[in-house]
């Protein structure tokens, strides 16, 4: 879906636009630019990957420098900057300095992220022309509605992605806007998971980052497509304070628990579309554990069945094979009491008390069938820990993606 | 292939038979038994999923009684008795008993095996039959030759895997003969890698389980086909000590080190073959980690791709996909220098000092295209350790085979 205004523009004082640079071979818009009219507390969250992409490091120091302040974001999709030694990074830094030259913004304030094919130098030349005339676009009317911009950070991604909230902080209106990419790693060396969120919100740049860790904790986190992270992973979110509110000073402020509800509404909302987006994905399938020791076994158990080849595809198929998922959870590392366990797929009680039961086989069979939703519910029979992972099936075209393109 | 004789009658003093009772509704023969002359020193792997069938608890608390003395193993295809609680057990203990009974053999001489559908009740009259049938057989020529052993073990392995290996222990000639069936945890609920080697070598049990371990740490527990562990993974082996050298009792005993190097052979070309006829496979997939920090991290790095299915479908693809590898490293948890890592593939050296070379992809999309065995091997740079895995690729047969068909 297409909305008038992108949801990052949405949001009062951000402006944003996506431009053709000639890295997608479509001719697509492959270059977004989003810029806030005043600087903003910044945080970020990005890859646990040993090999991180050039951007990546670029912008940790850069966190690091600033103490988490920026006013723009410059993305670019179709080269991920990745495995590019030296020169990747100095080929990010000035992705950076002609962003900042051309808004007019002080050095250290754009923040740079790439998602595309891996081990490639960055055609240096097409981005200049491009960032200028992004920086140039989105002083227009284009601008102002945040023209392509979601389009402009897609891969193979099927559609663009973006969710917009509003609360009420201290009897003011805040509002989130937010847009992602991914769908798995993706053809042919292609990767990555980005996410931007824009607030007006008032926030202290720790009580952001702890706003923001919160809310991907139970959200980016918990979702998977095939088990694979990228090198360029990274969840961004600028808070420009023009809503007026009280500061939110720290997590005992009063405006940071309804700040995080509507954090976590918007990454909960992008999170389930990039699965939902997932490669050759037929089904969302939301996977819940509970009756577990600690959270940290219900959301490996959980995991652990949702990277399953083998209850991936079998979902694909449509076929309610427990014994997939049982077998999953017994090599998940999670305490678990055979005797006590139970499994349910959508209304479906398959298992109880470690003893399987009779359940209509072609009912479940046909409902798998007509459904793009499933949901599957564990519970371990050892403890009252609980966690919800999101993932997708595994099909013939998620073999074809990734088969079938070649470097 | 098939053979004259099987493997595991080659070996003097063991008879052997597959039988047809009607588990499989192909109508092939789904009972095996083997027996040897004398009652044997037996040693046992179990898989470590912590739901465990019934024959595997069953077995486990059968070595734990008789200290490791067995003389025969009846192994079913076609019902895992897995998740089938209470009656399970009783139904694995019933097929132990039928067995001894009918090889007039004293009780806990039977160790039990059951490979197929999971959380589904033994058919007993079917079995009852089929081990009377079978007791009768092995005791005629099919029994000496070992008619249709490999074969009854089958559930959707494509071939039957069997490996003869002689070796000399104290100036006398030592026969070891193994056989497996697995391909991945199997359609639509069937599961399980099983192994029965049998010896005349004469080893106490203490001796024999240290033995059976170190040649399984690095064949049996280095492959994957897709990730899953079963329920009733088993590797087992009997030593009937009829070759005549001097009894090896321990670890320091000459003849240990001779004896360990051939029943690693054997485990390694059954664990190869296991892989190589993995659910869709085209290509067997050998992933060898050097410069780790420790073999454990090696086994991690190495596993880590071997399980990625985004590096196994880049090679059913034939497309040389390194940036797969190394992302599958860098999430591995191994410590490895992104300024040291080097990655080839084939003959391809495509990453040295962390930085991508250029090389010849057509030659070697050609080459991947040409061959059906893959060698890749990556430097992480860091140290000295180094480890070995084997996987397969994952085709549209895989989805095909775990999608299509239903429980």
């Amino acid at each position: 879906m297409t909305i008038p205004k992108s949801a990052v523009t949405r949001v009062p004082g951000f402006r944003a636009v996506g431009v053709t640079c000639g890295l997608k071979q479509s001719g697509n818009p492959d270059l977004a630019l989003i810029l806030a009219s005043h600087p903003c507390t910044a945080a970020a969250v990005f890859t646990t990957n040993v090999f991180k992409a050039a951007p990546v490091l670029y912008d940790l120091a850069l966190m690091e420098r600033t103490g988490g302040k920026l006013q723009a974001v410059l993305i670019n999709a179709g080269n991920a900057n990745a495995v590019t030694g030296g020169q990747g990074l100095a080929d990010a830094e000035q992705m950076a300095r002609w962003a900042e030259t051309a808004c007019n913004l002080p050095a250290d304030s754009v923040f740079v992220m790439s998602t595309g094919v891996i081990g490639q130098k960055m055609p240096m030349d097409k981005l200049e022309t491009g960032i200028r005339i992004a920086s140039e676009t989105i002083l227009t009317e284009a601008g102002r509605y945040g023209s392509a911009v979601a389009e402009a950070i897609m891969t193979t991604d099927l559609v663009p992605k973006e969710v917009f909230v509003q609360v009420v902080v201290g009897e003011k209106r805040v509002h989130l806007g937010g847009m992602a990419k991914g769908s798995g790693m993706i053809h042919p060396n292609l990767a990555t998971m980005l996410a931007v969120i824009v607030t007006d919100a008032a926030i202290e740049p720790a009580a952001l980052t702890a706003a923001l860790k919160q809310a991907v904790a139970c959200t980016f986190n918990r979702i998977t497509v095939d088990g694979d992270t990228s090198t360029n992973d990274t969840v961004l979110i600028l808070a420009s304070g023009e809503a007026g509110h009280a500061l939110i000073s720290d997590s005992q402020s009063p405006g940071f628990a309804p700040f995080v509800t509507a954090l976590t509404d918007v990454c909960s909302g992008l999170a389930k579309a990039v699965v939902r987006d997932g490669e050759g994905a037929t089904k969302l399938i939301e996977i819940t554990i509970r009756g577990a020791a600690s959270e940290v076994e219900a959301e490996a158990a959980a995991k652990t069945i949702a990277t399953s080849p083998l209850m991936k595809t079998a979902l694909f198929g449509n076929d309610p094979n427990w014994g997939r998922a049982l077998a999953a959870i017994g090599r998940s590392g999670a305490r678990v009491d055979p005797a006590q366990v139970s499994l349910r797929l959508g209304d479906f009680q398959l298992v109880a008390q470690g003893e399987p039961l009779p359940f209509d086989m072609i009912a479940a069979h046909h409902w798998l069938a007509e459904t793009d939703e499933v949901k599957l519910v564990a519970d371990l029979g050892v403890g009252q820990a609980e966690a919800t992972v999101w993932t997708c099936d595994l099909s013939y075209k998620y073999v074809e993606i990734n088969a079938e393109y070649h470097t």
